[in-house]
């Protein structure tokens, strides 16, 4: 059992009082994809930085080419476990404007939510362990070590972030990572992810001609590289969504006959899902529950297509080029460099004229965290605490590159605490968080680094 | 045998004359597609109605929603019979101008040829039946009665030309329609088109999700547009290029064994092609010559192809829609409007929801001439009388709509007699007619109207 330093429960008027600091972080329009934002995320990352101060943290707010990285550490006690908390001040663009009930920026409180652009992804969640931090230090010393690591351009794809984790090492040394990035699996049902998928895109550009031909004057006699793109889509995955690239299920971990129960005990309704998405019926591997495809299985996607005549009205042309992207979400342990090559040789077997295949951007590697892992039991007794229901473990199907990247560069395992829900329109109008949930998510983070203490 | 009424041959000097009267055409930039060019074209309709009442025709200009037709009539002898020779005085717009060595209003004369944008497409092959008219009838009454149709939008679909057909009818009537706005099969080698293919054009529309959505978060158990639209592609045609539409190919005339071997006389390297076109190999129906494969088999072709995230970069969308365009080329005796509900009704089987098909245009008709038809025997023997070799039969992978539509409103077949070559350059920069087929055409016109006088 662990020990209490204090106690994990917040009083109305402190919750009043976060809230309050919340809204002033929610008016920062720190849109880093739009560069007319550019001084409001700066005035963000400011803010951000004097934020941390108050709560009692050493604040250094380095600058990068892009937006700066704010680094917060409270208490730097050696015989205590170090939790390296991760989170961005950066919020996706609110746009379209005309579909949000009250302005993105004007932080308001209603029917239980706070609906304000950032609120749920991620400066709500981020805000859950700053006012924890703050709240257990009126208590007494921190039961653990904290580094705030807190960046603005997660909505940008990072492009800084790793260099600047590689250059401060020794600054960022603990014991494990925190990253409340991802939703929990439903109301009143609070989850830990334990996994990750990795991501591997690419464009495939085919030309099967010198230039686009007459389909009158040639058509019977000379390939469409559309017809040619299609064929070799066709071949890349069967109806099933069995992928057919040689070795590409190779290094998947089977699924243990205890994931197999745990997913079969998660809410799931496959009548609901596919009312929600408007979706005839699901696809995806026969045999496996739809988790288990989500979250457990790789799998491979033609994102977008073009080629030929795509404007106006007819024009009939037989095509000489024809492109698409793909992308693979990869699991452990999947390596995106194997695969990659692996994708390179069966198109060169499928298609050996005329196809070039580019690698867009690094992959990001699948990651995992063992349930069993100290932080993860701590976090799971925090959420408990806090929801008064055991959370349950999930897996998640998208990519949070940095986790990989504390692994690789820090040897970190991450706790993936979900703090918000899976319908509270992040990226979307009227992204919102609820009340209880920001309120819960204090007391989760405060009873967490409770249990961690030891 | 023929009764000749004239002789058909051209001094220097009326050669010269005419080129210079073909030059001040050519230099109207009598663009269609482009508003800015509008004055122009109207200038180059009075023009063209001003040259055929010099040459020696009642010419009446009418006006419709769009560019005016011109008509003129040479020759009203009931006991004569009387061809229509149908053309266009307007021209493909001449982008992109740089690649011009000469400017394309600015006719030139340079190594054998006229260099200007229409002179071969249409308005040198159509000048050539003019001069033909106008020398014949300096050596006494035409053999023939001649109507020109020159119209000022064929080059944006012919929109207001088979309303004034069918308006005009009576006063359309004749024998036999001449077209000149194909190629010779080759330099030197006369030839006769007895078929063309029609069209049919739609496009294909797949919904599949009400929305797109997140790779990561769905992609292993929701239904993808462009995966599903590459399915049902690919159930269009197999690799083969047979065409997998139930009965597509009943009404398909089967080559009888002349044809087959007058193709295989005709001139084709199959090397050669396929190093012009930038093409691995050919494709298409075993077993046919690729002439028949161009000219009398019908094809599909998907035209166009678009769906998802098509911009820079990547982005992780599992599309919810992707679209298509598709043309099939018919032949003889295929019906656009039966052919389109064999592919409605074949695409409900494979693709039973989420589909919308939208037919663009009113299909075009194949079209047939008979070699034996008295019209294309005349024609025939005036290649031979130009040219001093006898012409080969040949057919047209493309669409000439008109020709199918003088058929049904006036009950007259066409003789489609091209006077230009395959490199002349059309729709490109630096088109181009070569003096000795302007020449040659001239003197297989006057031939032509002799030979078909009785």
């Amino acid at each position: 059992m662990s020990l209490n330093h204090g106690v994990a429960s917040l009083s109305d008027d402190r919750f009043e009082y976060h809230l309050d600091r919340l809204e002033e972080w929610l008016r920062f329009p720190s849109v880093s994809a739009d560069s007319g934002y550019r001084s409001d995320v700066m005035a963000c990352a400011a803010y951000t930085a004097r934020r941390l101060e108050e709560i009692g943290a050493a604040v250094t707010l380095t600058e990068t080419p892009g937006f700066p990285v704010v680094i917060g550490k409270v208490a730097t006690d050696p015989s205590k476990p170090t939790v390296l908390i991760y989170g961005h001040y950066d919020v996706q663009p609110p746009d379209p404007l005309g579909l949000w009930e009250t302005p993105p920026f004007e932080p308001t409180r209603r029917q239980g939510q706070i609906y304000a652009r950032g609120v749920s992804d991620d400066k709500g969640q981020i805000y859950c362990h700053m006012a924890a931090v703050e709240e257990l230090l009126k208590q007494g010393p921190l039961p653990v070590n904290v580094i705030f690591l807190i960046e603005g351009e997660e909505e940008i794809g990072s492009p800084n972030l790793v260099p600047f984790v590689e250059a401060h090492k020794t600054d960022l040394q603990a014991t494990v990572a925190l990253v409340s990035d991802t939703p929990m699996i439903a109301k009143d049902r609070p989850s830990l992810c334990t996994s990750l998928r990795g991501l591997i895109y690419f464009e495939l550009h085919l030309r099967v001609l010198s230039g686009d031909l007459h389909s009158g004057q040639h058509g019977g006699t000379v390939p469409n590289a559309i017809h040619s793109l299609v064929s070799l889509i066709s071949k890349l995955k069967d109806d099933d969504g069995i992928v057919q690239i040689p070795g590409f299920y190779d290094e998947v971990r089977p699924l243990s006959a205890e994931q197999i129960q745990s997913l079969e005990d998660l809410p799931f309704n496959e009548v609901e899902y596919c009312k929600t998405l408007g979706a005839q019926k699901l696809v995806g591997e026969p045999g496996f529950h739809p988790y288990a495809r989500r979250w457990y299985r790789p799998t491979l996607d033609v994102n977008g297509i073009w080629g030929g005549y795509t404007g106006e009205g007819s024009k009939t042309v037989i095509p000489a080029v024809a492109s698409c992207k793909v992308s693979m979400r990869l699991v452990a342990d999947q390596n995106p460099d194997v695969m990659i090559d692996r994708v390179k040789s069966y198109l060169a077997t499928i298609c050996p004229v005329g196809l070039s295949v580019t690698v867009k951007e690094p992959g990001a590697m699948p990651a995992r965290v063992a349930t069993d892992h100290p932080a993860v039991r701590a976090a799971a007794r925090g959420l408990e605490t806090a929801f008064g229901v055991k959370p349950v473990f999930q897996g998640e199907g998208g990519t949070i590159p940095i986790v990989a990247e504390f692994k690789r560069i820090l040897g970190l395992d991450t706790v993936l605490m979900g703090l918000n829900l899976p319908d509270d329109g992040i990226h979307a109008p009227n992204e919102r968080m609820s009340l209880a949930n920001i309120r819960s998510g204090i007391v989760a983070s405060m009873a967490f680094m409770q249990e961690y203490s030891n």
